[in-house]
């Protein structure tokens, strides 16, 4: 999942952004294992009870965020694409944003989430809808380039799914490894694939 | 992460395989999460004295189990590449086994693991030579394919890198949702990007 960046909490005087926003940096320093209400507390700088009176543990706070996150996410994603970007460029944005070693607290946390999943049905149901979301994304995109001829006729489907996967790959791979020699090599090799997969121009 | 199977764990008269068959066990059946050293305890048909003298906790444990698979993989991977089955048919092979739904519980317990890896630095290195194996199965097969004028000549590292990390994306998603439709499509996306990408003769 993509870091969500500052633009997530723009509007800071607003009290549920400001929860959401102690929420995320409790869960960067602590992990979810050393997550609890009173240390999203200790990040919430407006009044407590505000915090213990609306919600009765972390994973009910944890929901919330990632409820947060989606429909962010939903909003950034119903944006009608830019016709004046092409098709490849939006492509490419998107694949250095999945190559993008920053945030790696912020990855560490959310694969942390996504292993609880087994464990929490609400946890999942958000984290497949994030996942839906990229992948409309993803498959709108490729569908633009195909109509703009700069891609050739794939099933745009699929093609994001796979894209979509190597997304997934990546997020583990940069939380759990030390180095990133593999990452300019995935980057390089995704090149290659969109190359000789998908522009119908490469020369 | 590929599952082991059952052959991990041939030498069921050995008392360290046998031990290390119940933290398999225990930890399919409990998680991570809810893994103690008493239930890989139960899961043990020896004496239980054995277990308790030598592990003072389940990480103990875990980490050896770790090391355990390492050591299976790395035996695996030393023996030649079978100059009878083509390149081609090999990385096929492996590409079906990275799509296999089968073997959820212990892809579960895997990726707990390896979600705990910021917080234990000796499953990190566990997993890093996990994936160096896999790395350099998946490069061999790829040069042995270039060596048979099968593939073109690629670069086979990077190419190895892209698809172990759309295999731990695959292990991510496995894990993480409900439906499997897009595994399917991943797997055919798979079979075009060898095509477009790799083989020389793509009539």
């Amino acid at each position: 999942m993509a870091s969500p960046g500052s633009e997530l909490f723009e509007d800071t005087d607003d009290t549920h952004t400001a929860l959401m926003r102690a929420t995320y940096d409790a869960l960067c320093k602590h992990g979810y294992a050393g997550l609890t209400i009173q240390r999203i507390g200790d990040e919430f700088p407006k009044s407590k009870s505000l915090l213990y009176q609306h919600y009765d543990g972390k994973d009910e706070l944890l929901e919330a965020f990632l409820g947060f996150m989606v429909e962010h996410f939903e909003t950034k994603a119903e944006r009608p694409i830019d016709a004046e970007t092409s098709a490849l460029e939006q492509l490419q944005t998107f694949l250095d944003h999945l190559l993008d070693p920053a945030h790696d607290e912020f990855m560490c946390a959310m694969l942390e989430l996504r292993a609880q999943v087994a464990h929490n049905e609400n946890y999942r149901n958000q984290f497949m809808k994030t996942d839906q979301i990229f992948h409309e994304h993803l498959t709108a995109v490729i569908r633009s380039g195909i109509e703009q001829d700069a891609f050739r006729d794939v099933d745009a489907d699929q093609m994001a799914e796979l894209l979509l996967t190597t997304f997934h790959g990546a997020l583990l791979r940069q939380v759990t490894t030390e180095n990133s020699e593999w990452m300019q090599a995935v980057g390089n090799e995704l090149d290659e694939f969109i190359h000789s997969r998908l522009l119908l121009d490469s020369s």
